[in-house]
């Protein structure tokens, strides 16, 4: 195992009618004027964006509310926002979304107070401050509810990168089950797909010795299968929806990744489909995971086939462990079509002859050159293949 | 599964020589004069406690060193360790040691700024503030370094109880694997057994539809069963301690046992065993539990078969759960003693004609009246038999 720091500050308040602790949550935290974040319109048609306000009003916090959050988050708000939030003297950026809302806040806390370009810190530069952020979670998906990290598109060449720090990490976070509950089959399955990849792609390891956290990552994928699948079968189901939540955020606060190289090759290659053809983040996530999976396999068959059995109940293939290890990416492939996933480019509206142009975005953009790295080092030519085993 | 709240703010530094980050950390989170608390001569002896303090130099941080803690740590040194705080004007505990030095510090450090006597955290007072606490970590068990409990016997009377709060939990814990290579296999079997036995404690649940947390547990008693093994039979293994050290952590920070309700009646019945007997505490509860497990087994049967086939890989007996159920304790039972923990009273100088005294003092002291609760409601007469299935 690895040496590492692990430091997971955020309070989470979990459970029915959660949304009602908002303003005290804010004032523990120490804001008393707060920028309000949000996307459409879902979290007004059902009255949560209401609650949050008058749980505000309560306690006497004053706000200024910013919706139009969409998602895969663009560079054109935040730089709204934070144009707002130093003209108001805004102290504290309440998200209420998903994962794009939350993005989208954390990157205004953190621009606010910076004097640069904010896109600085997706470019590399190191998050030292930012005001403080608080969520309300309305669905299980990215994560971001209990992580250091935000990913946003910068809509001058569709560029989607990522920026991580301590001080981005929600300092609380309000997860109400029940809010989850009106999602749609096909954006709920998405979310499952999101939370099963921020698994696989700390799973893929090449760090020796980390049963400890092959465990755990286990587990919550087993979790996953389960509850992930009844979830969409039941969008009513408050016990699925509960397990999925914990879960996912389980999954991406990275107490189960701590110690351990990681992938992430799955999300770079999926980035660039969900960049240029504004697809789901999960659905292109679907199709990115088998096929990289596939084409790396031979790096670590054991690892895969570890998974296959512990997770997908495959029986091992002892005479010819890399069978088990691909009928385990297989199982994967089509659990994610079942509950509604997309498995080929058509799917989602991407081209084969574009695939040059995702190539060498991946490969060569924002100072990248020529291969992006993770669990194996992929250059352009593998990446051109594996975007092809998708056509 | 049910409302919570979760709360988990210490930051971990793991990994190889972190105990050298000890005075950074205490600087980061505000303290300035420490107290140096310690237990007996190993942490002097292999060096330890010579490197935490030319940490602390190094960041130009005064202290005051007491040492003397015992395992079942008492009411006596805690009171002298908050009159030296009082005294000498310390703003920080900092804990070299297991979780007994842990305990004590934290009951130092919640007493010195309380008027009162401090022991009525320990009869039921809640906490709300205490001098910061840090610890640098020398055996994987008790799980005091993530968690807001602490655990002192009071020498008068000879009662063993716990208090808990959020003011209490560590800063920061330092978790360095190699510093619990030199734990002879008695102690770190010991240590085994208590973090299985949070474990269990946690997986004995009235709440239904918990699969997240139930997956969580299984994959930390996965994990003890294979590295727990491993570091009992190869005290030398950094890999081994490293993934025990991350599960005993994990296993009582709490984020596994979200959202449902937990036993606790091992532990209870343990603690009357180890304030008569001043046994190891993990020695004690490799006998309460297998004990206690078949004593309840009916009460869930399918809970026990679960864990049986999850963790102990029976085969489930479909005509005839219990057996599987049963199987699985007994399989439990075999570890502990594999690993070299004691099954009977004789083996730890427990004896028969105590019973009366250890029920009484359990089921009735402290304001208890006549029973204890947890996944079953135990009274006296429970606790009798249950003591005599251990003679």
């Amino acid at each position: 195992m690895d040496n590492f720091s692990f430091y997971s500050p955020t309070y989470f308040a979990f459970g029915k009618d959660s949304e009602n602790q908002a303003g005290q949550l804010v004032k523990r935290f120490g804001g008393s004027k707060v920028l309000l974040h949000f996307g459409g319109g879902s979290v007004i048609r059902t009255g949560l964006l209401d609650r949050v306000k008058k749980s505000l009003e309560a306690e006497g916090i004053a706000y200024i509310e910013l919706g139009g959050v969409k998602p895969n988050p663009r560079s054109g708000l935040v730089y709204q926002g934070i144009e707002i939030c130093r003209k108001e003297n805004v102290d504290f950026v309440l998200a209420v979304g998903g994962g794009s809302t939350i993005d989208s806040s954390k990157a205004i806390a953190a621009g606010t107070i910076y004097d640069g370009d904010f896109w600085d810190f997706y470019m590399g530069k190191r998050i030292e401050k930012a005001l403080p952020v608080g969520t309300v979670l309305t669905i299980s998906a990215a994560g971001s509810e209990g992580s250091p990290d935000s990913v946003i598109t910068k809509e001058d060449g569709m560029f989607k990168r990522g920026a991580s720090g301590d001080a981005i990490r929600p300092k609380f976070s309000i997860l109400n089950p029940a809010l989850t509950q009106t999602l749609p089959p096909y954006q709920t399955a998405c979310g499952v797909t999101d939370i099963m990849a921020h698994l696989y792609e700390r799973y893929l390891t090449n760090t020796k010795e980390v049963e400890v956290t092959d465990r755990l990552i286990e587990a919550l994928l087993l979790t996953m299968k389960k509850e992930g699948a009844r979830a969409v079968a039941e969008p009513d189901n408050y016990e699925a929806r509960a397990n999925v939540m914990w879960a996912g955020m389980m999954a991406h606060n990275n107490s189960c990744g701590v110690g351990r190289s990681q992938d992430w090759n799955s999300h770079n290659i999926e980035h660039e489909l969900s960049a240029l053809y504004d697809c789901a983040h999960g659905a292109g996530l679907a199709m990115t995971m088998p096929a990289v999976f596939r084409y790396v396999v031979k790096h670590d068959v054991m690892r895969f086939a570890q998974v296959a059995t512990r997770v997908w109940g495959c029986q091992m293939n002892f005479a010819d462990p890399e069978k088990t290890a691909l009928e385990g990416i297989d199982r994967l492939q089509q659990f994610l079509i079942s509950i509604g996933m997309p498995s080929k480019f058509a799917d989602i509206g991407a081209k084969e002859e574009d695939i040059p142009k995702l190539v060498d975005v991946l490969c060569n953009g924002d100072g990248r050159t020529g291969s992006i790295s993770g669990f194996v080092t992929l250059n352009e030519e593998d990446c051109t293949k594996i975007y092809q085993m998708m056509v």
